[in-house]
């Protein structure tokens, strides 16, 4: 089990535009704020989703497509740096439709509304590997 | 997109009362402590929710309510200063029924049967009209 | 309602390793690094899951197993000290389906493929009783 203890670097709001891609608007903070290894959650709405469930039996992705409004009732992630070096976020998300009921996995893209995020970032470097969600 | 570096001022636990009203206990605290601005994570079990859910093409809110016990599996969110000058607290939930099943949204309002709450105050105001779920 | 302003102690990033149990990871860290209190969010797949739901009027817990993988799509919760003395993890998860849907609750056991959270541990101690899910 890798347990490393997190020296903070600076902790932020961030408030996700209209329009924007709800994880690449993650990625553009960390990069503009030259954020190299961070943990997140928020809330928010989004258009649609693109959710990832990851079969570890397969070892593969199956992707689901929600094309429909939905509330962003829990989002969970970190971003790290990729191999190209720049940020890669993960989020994680938990998604509710107007009856309530949710769906969710890992959350690879989504037209957010609106959305609100902490956004908490270190200067110890995430490099165990966590290249795929 | 609205970035903000956040200032923290304290951090604080909260164990809700049993019969408390969810989103006013965070409130509640956010007055007692003098908090204008922070962000939360939080679990527990309620005994009845309204839920809401934001249609971004009709521009309003549709609440749902759930009569029943539920888990609290996971609840996030903000407080900011509302209009009225007193803290004003945003929380979405996902809450869980008895066969595991989830539902969620923003927690308008629930009867708080047990909960735990970690709430980070920040000395930077939260003035970016998120005056909406 | 009780309310404590919290010191922390140190702050970690914890990568849980195929075929550790989730919450006996938590509480492996805990005890490794001699945290007393904590609060914890993280994400990632877990093979199987024994989920609790705590239902207050008949002051009970009525436990659903999922035998199937599942996608960490949130996890939150709490460590505080037992009456062993030992830590004691309390997480709630929200867990999805290939389809995208959406269970959880008080996450008492599962068996990892992958996981990250982040944990802040306290000085203060979390002695208010906190000894159910």
């Amino acid at each position: 089990m890798d347990v490393r203890e997190l020296a903070v670097s600076a902790e932020y709001r961030v408030a996700v535009e209209a329009g924007d891609d709800w994880r690449g608007a993650i990625e553009a903070v960390a990069a503009d704020e030259g954020v190299a290894a961070a943990w997140f959650t928020g809330v928010g709405t989004v258009r649609d989703a693109d959710v990832w469930y990851y079969d570890p039996d397969a070892e593969e992705h199956r992707a689901v497509r929600f094309d429909e409004p939905l509330t962003v009732a829990a989002c969970t992630g970190g971003v790290s740096t990729g191999e190209d070096g720049e940020p890669s976020a993960r989020p994680y998300a938990v998604l509710t439709r107007p009856t309530g009921q949710a769906v969710g996995g890992y959350l690879n893209a989504a037209e957010a509304v609106t959305g609100r995020l902490y956004l908490r970032a270190f200067e110890t470097a995430f490099d165990d590997g966590w290249t795929e969600p």
